[in-house]
């Protein structure tokens, strides 16, 4: 590249992208680790995009309206980081720039959206932000269909790389999209050709061109080094009704000697080729120093959005106080007042009429009850709405024609549905869930675990959760993944034994901040165990106590879901022999190990009593309950799954594995 | 659809193929469940197929030159039953059609390769087995050019649905076979527009013919109705260099009165209904009832290949003694004899030597003396070559020009890959590993179930193993993956400690035939902890004593991976206080559990000894070592992770977050 050419076309511009190359090199010089090239190379784009497009306000990073900027490539972070900077967000001082990648600074590795109120989300794992895109484009466009586009209107921007490209989650992604015809999405493709392993032909040759065209997108290819042709890029690509896939085609760490390598897109740490790449730029100030004049250019790029955004609160005033109220509720993540009442009205009713429902269709009465007088939530399924029972009647569909329709058709799309709900959470104003088989968390893991680290209350709904849903097999048949949720931090696991239970466990993922929730729900239909109406959330303190034990109690049985079915007729049975059984129900494990030990003990108490976990998944996870969080002296068993399950009738697997009152009562028994 | 034009255009295709749709509708009526419509659908596609194109000898399933079958959309699973049933296979009696999705029976909701030689891989979890099918694909083309065209030279064939096509994992498959070229690989779409939730324009308006294209395949759009058309779109398929998606323009559920609705997709139980439709196909025996002339065709074609694959016999005894002798050993997943010693010589020198390796370097080593002995194994990496130490310099590096390359440039595909590779050890003959950042096993995780429920042998190499990969952040830094692959059924979790114990955990992982490995794999150097050689392979056990205590034994320390140097260094420290203090090294926790109780109790005694785990990761599967299997009097504490890392250098790391031998003294002490 002629980078003298590109500076004298249009000196501003080069001097303003050229402290974001300058920034980077100093901070992963500093750090001695981190992605120099990407950066490097998408700064041109970056700058044009922030000086003439981006609608932002540097001093009020959360207004509600701006312009969504998702960092997609988010190894790149250094460029988030420097454009904070420079345009003058207060929390990021020069301090930050020079403490990347350290201890508590918030200019971690990767774009951590807790950290900071300007990261939208966090990335790195790549094709998580183009995933989460979808949702931020969604929820912009169901936003305005409910409130007007006086008050909501704003595009979402995303940088996404060759990774992000390859990544199948991509694909559902851009197809929703272009399903969706979502017009103000923008995705800036950083084409620098360049991969870890080597060139992007290595391991890939397709025409990403044809590719999102084929999706139902508009693509323009432009030289990402020309900001006339972004400009003009962009201006283009906020017209019509289609998102907007923008190639440029760009030269990673520009300007160094790593350029075009795969050695560019690491830690460019060598003092002499760092010194060589800053005299090439005509950069001469010395490390994290920014020349006056540019630093003063790029914070009037703070302010530009300003008045803007002033005219909004001025027009957000003048709607009406319900709209309002209900507007600023939603993204506080308050909970309406009525919620409390109507969930207990609820419970009330079902003790009383105590149906037997598979937990899958509880949930869905449930909704039915919740969906009217929360408009936050939105529902939807990856293409099993009959069986994951996460349509009401309120909700309308979601579509081109209909953008106040607050369900979604996902399609076979697992992961993309995760990914985008978590990004309708991280827009603010929506409460999303969605639902698929339990066993197809496996598909959903990687914005499963991002809605945890990124402490967004996204709710899956996971329906089929056991060998309860018989014939379709092992390969439908969750076995681990309750034990794989419980492992992540940061998650509720929800597996209510009955429809009061999971009322009381969507209560809670509906008034969770900052926690994601998984609802582990039957497909089988279970008995309501809680005929008695308690107006207290049980299931919130994780564990409780069923049913007591008649006389003196010699055996505990701990169950969940499907299973406290079982425990029950195992205590009939174990009593009648005169051996006094306590029944736990323990929906959700997390929550019980938050409440305070004077409560857990009270629930499980120290002894010599023998401990049944009953559970028709693998016992990892059980034995802090079963054998005591410090060794206890009382004898413990499982039932359970240690393998995979089989194809065949529901009831004769549980009786093939074991799962079964009698099995309970014998191993009780045997250990007495 | 008028089916009599149909009928009268072929009638003795079209009696073979109503043979399949009747079979199918009585299967799913004796099951009451199942899925009627894709069988049905797809029936004149699969009989062109299995009559003028598939090389198969019906006596033969396993015959290792047939071309493959793979059934992605496996909830059509009686399409493939019904053919295996026609062509007279041994395994499939009528009994098995009629006990479908029943209690061990060979038919089983889906397709499950463990259960029938014929059935080449399971599926069921969309997109599965168009990913599995690059790794066929692949694998034919490594031993054609490894063995020659005379002994290895077939065909891959796939039936996918709109579902296999929207799940992202696809996207993954279809650019991996454009960009290497795979001109064996056809893939037969489905193309019904229909999916659970309803037409597939709901959800989706994905040009499909334009997607594959973009990858670089040949697309050939036919009425999936038409035999002449479709045995023309196979003969034109197999030309070419490029893999063939074969568009099939079909009706769900064809005759049947929910044809082309969601209904049809599902089980079509109605008995009404199924008389109606079996009168529209002119169909007129009873139920599970082949006429005897149509059931004497399909074993005609059951046979067809039967010389061929005799030719086939005479032309591989022609090969080389050595060539056929490496062919037979590595489709017996044998190991070669010399792999014993090459690992004892190994492990000699390097406990002599003990190097300070980050154990992915260790890991490299260990390939390096093992891939010259073992000519089935084939690398790779999902765009992390250099990091995960994959790559040993005599592997070559697979490509359209160099199909003897044992090496593959996954790109940015994790899931992709790791499916592909499970596809590679279903072929047959090669044993696949690949590798990635072990955080990113949330992206290879429906595959890796897959390979664990599958039983077969994939080793994932799964590098920068906790917060040890330091600066990345708690984006890529595993905490829970350990817990998730432990929980997984069937599946070694190897952590090994030094170079010593990951050459044992390879040893283990190369010579398994049923069980897939995870290795888990520091960024950090470590010491060599392994300085006296031993012949036996300890990590076999799962668990030992690494270091004894000296005096009375009042501390057990159980660790694994980098976190063995911790607990050495808290040992000297408690010894030097004079509380005797034994050190377990558990690099597998699943192979200390196969073993027999008296060696667990010899690594592990009862008694009143203090146990700390010291892990840097989610304490989740660890109690059963701390408590007890059945609860014990001693105490017992963790010292790991209880929630999300951060991004910092690693030293830093282990010190925030306490995973430090000072910190494993002062709770030892504290429980003393």
């Amino acid at each position: 590249m002629d980078l003298k050419a590109l500076a004298n076309a249009n000196p501003d511009h080069w001097s303003k992208a050229t402290a974001i190359r300058a920034l980077t090199l100093d901070a992963v010089a500093a750090a001695n680790s981190g992605h120099s090239g990407m950066p490097m190379g998408m700064a041109d784009v970056a700058t044009v995009l922030f000086e003439k497009h981006l609608k932002f306000d540097a001093s009020a990073p959360n207004w509600p309206d701006r312009d969504r900027f998702i960092l997609s490539a988010g190894h790149g972070s250094m460029l988030l980081y420097s454009l904070l900077y420079l345009v003058g967000d207060a929390q990021f001082p020069i301090e930050e720039i020079k403490n990347f990648r350290q201890m508590g600074a918030r200019t971690a590795g990767h774009p951590e959206n807790f950290l900071a109120d300007a990261i939208e989300t966090t990335t790195g794992p790549l094709g998580q932000g183009i995933a989460n895109s979808v949702g931020f484009a969604m929820a912009e466009e169901m936003q305005r269909a409910q409130y007007g586009r006086k008050v909501v209107d704003h595009y979402t921007y995303v940088i996404a790389g060759d990774g992000c490209l390859m990544e199948g989650v991509s694909q559902e992604a851009i197809t929703l999209a272009g399903r969706h015809k979502l017009g103000k999405l923008i995705v800036l493709w950083d084409n620098n050709n360049i991969t870890i392993d080597g060139t992007v032909e290595l391991s890939d040759r397709t025409d990403q061109v044809a590719r999102f065209k084929s999706a139902g997108w508009q693509v323009i290819e432009i030289d990402g080094h020309n900001p006339d042709e972004i400009d003009a890029a962009l201006t283009q690509a906020k017209k019509g009704s289609k998102p907007t896939m923008i190639a440029c085609k760009t030269h990673i760490a520009l300007g160094h000697a790593a350029q075009d390598t795969s050695k560019g897109h690491g830690a460019l740490t060598d003092p002499e080729q760092l010194t060589a790449a800053k005299a090439a730029y005509g950069w001469t100030t010395g490390p994290f120093e920014i020349p006056a004049d540019v630093k003063a250019a790029w914070e009037a790029i703070g302010k530009r959005g300003a008045a803007e955004h002033a005219e909004w609160q001025i027009r957000m005033e003048a709607i009406s106080n319900a709209k309002r109220t209900q507007f600023e509720r939603a993204y506080a993540l308050d909970a309406p007042r009525k919620l409390s009442a109507t969930i207990k009205a609820f419970k009330k009713q079902m003790s009383e009429s105590a149906p037997k429902l598979a937990t899958r269709a509880s949930s869905e009465k449930v909704l039915e009850v919740i969906n009217p007088i929360m408009p936050e939530t939105v529902g939807g399924s990856a293409d099993l709405t009959g069986s994951n029972n996460t349509k009401t009647g309120d909700l309308g569909v979601f579509d081109v024609d209909n953008r106040k329709g607050r369900y979604v058709y996902w399609g076979i799309r697992e992961h993309g549905m995760s990914a985008a709900m978590n990004g309708m959470a991280l827009h603010g104003g929506m409460r999303p869930y969605g639902g698929t088989f339990m066993c197809f968390t496996d598909y959903a893991r990687p914005a499963m675990r991002l809605a945890a680290l990124m402490q967004v209350p996204t709710v899956f709904v996971m329906t089929h959760d056991s060998i309860g849903l018989g014939e379709d097999g092992p390969t439908h048949q969750p076995v681990e993944h309750l034990a794989i949720s419980r492992a992540t931090p940061n998650t509720y696991v929800f597996r209510p034994a009955d429809t009061i239970e999971t009322a009381e466990a969507w209560e809670v993922a509906l008034t969770s901040k900052t926690t994601p929730s998984v609802l582990s729900l039957t497909r089988q239909g279970l008995p309501t165990v809680r005929t008695e109406h308690k107006n207290k959330n049980l299931t919130a303190q994780g564990a409780y106590v069923l049913a007591e034990a008649e006389g003196k109690r010699q055996v505990i049985l701990i169950a969940t879901g499907s299973e406290v079915e079982v425990a029950l007729k195992a205590r009939e049975a174990l009593q009648a022999d005169g051996i006094g059984t306590r029944v736990v129900s323990m929906p959700c494990m997390e929550l019980f190990a938050e409440q305070d030990e004077a409560y857990r003990r009270k629930v499980l108490p120290a002894g010599s009593a023998v401990r049944i976990g009953i559970e028709a998944a693998v016992r990892q996870g059980w034995d802090q309950w079963l054998l005591g969080e410090r060794g206890r002296a009382g004898k413990a068993d499982f039932v359970g799954m240690d393998r995979f399950g089989a194809s065949a009738p529901a009831e004769e697997l549980f009786e093939k594995f074991g799962i079964t009152a009698e099995n309970v009562v014998a191993k009780a028994k045997a250990l007495l």
